[in-house]
């Protein structure tokens, strides 16, 4: 995670979180223990819980602990255990949080209102999380600022598109060991997580429809070369199924029963809602049905979306006296500056505009022109 | 015209443009006549005026003055005739514009200051005219608000995207007689018409190498599998080289002496200034140099960018006494109703949000979630 | 076309063809007319004439008899005047001939048998042509050795592959002005013609379906991540129709019945027999069908096949008394040299087996490897 | 398996086997025995031994002889082991062989000479083997005729070109979990697993460089877009480097150092060769290296393979007393009946010819035409 490791140089010198308290609700393994230490690196003390109980490596627990990091988490809690474990994490008082689908949030403004006060601000990492954020912009309930990580270029570019996009099919293929190339793939949702699953099902030689509610999206995967149609068609095709909607029952008993025997349904949205497996459970006797996850990220994209969550804590640390109760998105600086870091860590160089370009293009009239 | 002609039919029944002048400055071809008429059929009276001399087909110029609309244009203007023609139609005092590449904005501010009054606002078609006009409002001199619609997503996505990534290629194509495969192709410049024109030259399969300023597209232009350096080292390995920046002296002196002999350059930017042909002439003695231009955008394309340039339109004459000085960005309902009206001139259908799902999008706590 | 010059400087120094006479009949334009000129620079008495009088271009027929090579054709001739003139050609009592099609070779076997003794052999530039040469094989009837150039990898792969690839899709969109990317295109035939026809389409953005009758290839088509159905099915989804099959009444009246308003039909086989015109006649009222053809293969391209032709018709000047009346593959060697100077002339070396490696490959016991 | 189980189906109905032994020299999974099961319900006496101790599953050998199927094989065998199950599975006296390599053909040659005169003849899965043969034929000791199952379209086509191109890649992302898109990976061969590996390299996102040694696939490879160059110029470029040539010493000391940190290297060929293990172990200090298998092609791939081999089998069981020493091609009708019956298994039919087309290609005469 070289983008991070520059991160934490500039941190130990600017200890911008020197004396302040921060929550971190992430999947909890070995890269996410690696953005506590930067943090604590910038001067703060540092609490971990998991976003997702599942998800949580017992050794990286155990392994924080140890380093004298505060963390509340084992692999498989129930949901009160995990409630729980947040309630401990928020008994810290944070000053500044990163959240992980917006679960910490939700907490700290339905169950500890007298922390709304104490928390400054911080950065939601996934889609769902933003969405939960701006409905509750929407319905004036949100009480402090949240930076939208998820939407800066860094983020969407190559954690959605390329990290999900490969990780999805890795997934698939470790799962299920069948051929990719000569099978449909319907994949559910054209944004940057769906375009980068349909771009890697292309690239494996698979047919792709794309399932969509957008007319823009819509016309787009058409462009892209994709056919296009309602999941209630596009059923009867499908090979495989992957929903990345961030929405709820998309794959429903309508669709299971005029599915091909051997199907793969697979959900790459962050909450388990987008395939119906109530309904599908009440039909399901004989017909194999596979529900195959990915594992996780690669380091080397987490590390460009842990160094912008690492920035953007430090634009709210320092700028939160500025900064109201909405929904922040990334700064282009943060941006372009870890992605500078990117091809810096690759040893790529780019053109850099000249004087007399910069003046062109701030020109307006024909004469300057 | 399918898309435009479903707009034409509201406009018939609306009448958005009644009693008002409308002055719209464009390439001056069929496709730009028929968008003329779409307006009248609004209401308004139409003045037409060429916003390029080299792409005016004189007898459109004629057939619009047979059917009672103005127009100013003749083919190969002098710069004098030119902007002659551009005061000409200004001399009707419009209400509303229709601008591409931001001259006509330019000479009403600098030769006629009377007209600020009258002008209510206006659209504005490219990328370069949108720069000019984010510039004229951090130098406080733009004095009636524009709409940008060169960046409305069904805009950038199938024009600048899809419509130059073809046209461009169509054009190298016909003029050189030359096979794509196996070659390499230089990108200057990796925006929307950029990354078009790259995955077109993947598609033919060329090698790709792309030159940027911007660290985020150069990320993104690599993830997309492309390799990216800077032009001075670009020029050694290019077939073909074309520049889509917008932004002057692209390719230079320093690029040209480096060149395998047979290279193609072609500047695929709004203006003249990416390939500083001055100093290639200065150099060029025996080496094949040619400057190709593909030649328009299919129809379908212009459909789309001119049914959101005419609905564009429609929203200031109804909204311009709330609108400011400034560059708007085209309503997000607007842009979608045009990608709908595409796909229904498709005979597509695609999924539509449950009240459910909506109500899912729309929940924040997890008790709702 | 630098193959082909360097196959020159080899026949002026050896002169293969010295004291022979050779007829050349193929697409009579300036391409065609170097051929002549490199045959004739080995020594022969060169006659051209044109395999398909729509193709001759008047200039180059002046031009060559002016250079002092025999040439008859003009465009346009009527079927009695082209076939006047293969007799005029044949007159010439050739020692070798080239052909494309197969119509010099089945009008010598039909109306000039005292020609057999004479004819020596020659070489086929065509699919079409290698069919009809086997099927004389099997039928008894060829009298003289062919070699089969079409057949060569060089050539299938460059030309077939990658020149019908592109220029059929650059014919289609000079002649249209239609954007690919979201069409559906429909292709007949997947051959190398209709490989490279397919994989230019996916590449220009197009959903590809294949038509074959050939399981294996049909198979392949799916791989390669296409969709396989009957013509009957495929009919009703084309925008664009493009037969490669070599074969006749490919898209007859069933099909056109249920074809979309508006599609394009394109025939990229030799012959014009794969679309059923006639059936097409009868029906066609307000239905807008549109018959592009692409207009030639890049210099580039028929480089590397006519390199082929001359080497082919040097190995059988160098050899004929060994060979019998077959269709003969071409050999190896010279399709391995063709690509070595392909190469060479673009720049590029490759790696070499060294001797060690030679000898690896040659083992077989497991001591020895 | 469903096309291999279509096979099954015929052979108990047919009992091509009837009476003779068969021995199986494959890898020993759960596919093989599916396999040896097969030729078993064709009447055989079956045994089967591995043709690669690291490849042997121990629960599918107890599975077999539990069966009633000879087996001979552990996994981990030494080298010695190893030789002992061929001389076991030799002592049957096989009638028919089937073989993965060129070992079982080899050792039989070698050492048990007594065998030449009982066995009838065999099939032979690989590249690797296949080169063994004809090197065989070459030096005048093949004894038996062999089918090159490897070369059948069948095998190629979908084993070799899809099921390597993706598990290479598979078997890289789970072993490494990185990113593959904005890499570069080197590939030395472009065979028809070279072809694969660099087609889903491509469909992954990354940069792609051949090294070949024939002239006519370096053409290839850049037609299809795709750099080449020798190794020791890529070298220095790749991320990844697979080698698929069927050859020794592809990368060796002088790549090695000129090498990224952090260069994965990848053999995909059959025998461990191609990278020089021997010097990379002199020089690897604190260089992270990471020799990477995909772990096995997908059944369903296999499928086709293995029914190639079954009806490969049944046709040398019926014409060995025809055929002499020397390598067979499979069939043309085993090869297009293997492709119908996995369209039938997809549910696909496809167009057949008509009684005219038939006409049409087998004429030759103008007239006829």
């Amino acid at each position: 995670m070289q983008v991070l490791n520059m991160v934490r140089k500039e941190f130990e010198e600017q200890l911008p979180f020197a004396g302040k308290k921060v929550v971190i609700c992430l999947h909890l393994e070995a890269k996410t223990a690696y953005l506590a230490h930067v943090i604590r690196a910038g001067g703060a003390e540092v609490t971990v819980v998991a976003s997702n109980p599942l998800s949580t490596q017992d050794d990286v627990v155990a392994a924080l602990v140890q380093q004298g990091i505060e963390a509340h988490a084992w692999y498989n809690a129930t949901e009160e255990e995990f409630n729980h474990h947040l309630q401990l994490a928020l008994d810290t008082e944070p000053d500044f949080i990163i959240d992980d689908g917006g679960d910490l949030v939700s907490t700290i403004h339905t169950t500890r209102p007298e922390l709304l006060q104490k928390v400054k601000g911080g950065a939601e990492e996934t889609t769902t999380g933003v969405l939960r954020l701006h409905s509750m912009v929407r319905n004036g309930v949100l009480k402090f600022p949240m930076i939208a990580v998820n939407d800066a270029q860094c983020k969407y570019l190559f954690d959605n598109r390329y990290g999900t996009g490969q990780s999805v099919w890795d997934g698939i293929m470790r799962t299920t060991n069948l051929v990719v190339a000569g099978k449909t793939a319907v994949i559910a949702g054209y944004g940057w997580c769906g375009k980068g699953v349909a771009l890697r099902a292309k690239g494996l030689g698979a047919r792709v429809i794309i399932c969509e509610v957008n007319p823009i999206k819509a016309n787009e995967a058409l462009m892209d070369g994709f056919e296009v149609m309602p999941m209630a068609e596009a059923a009867k095709f499908g090979d495989f199924f992957i929903t990345v909607t961030g929405n709820t029952d998309i794959i429903n008993k309508e669709h299971f029963v005029v599915m091909k025997s051997g199907a793969i349904m697979c959900n790459a949205g962050h909450f388990d809602v987008e395939v119906n497996v109530a309904q599908l459970k009440e039909i399901a006797e004989g017909r194999l049905v596979n529900l195959a996850a990915g594992d996780g990220h690669p380091a080397e994209v987490m590390d460009m979306t842990f160094a912008l969550q690492a920035l953007s804590l430090q634009y709210v640390a320092l700028n939160y006296d500025k900064l109201s109760a909405e929904v922040y998105q990334v700064n282009t600086e943060i941006d372009e500056k870890v992605a500078m870091l990117k091809l810096q860590s690759l040893g790529l160089s780019i053109d850099k505009l000249t004087e007399e370009q910069v003046g062109y293009l701030a020109s307006w009239s024909s004469e300057e022109a």
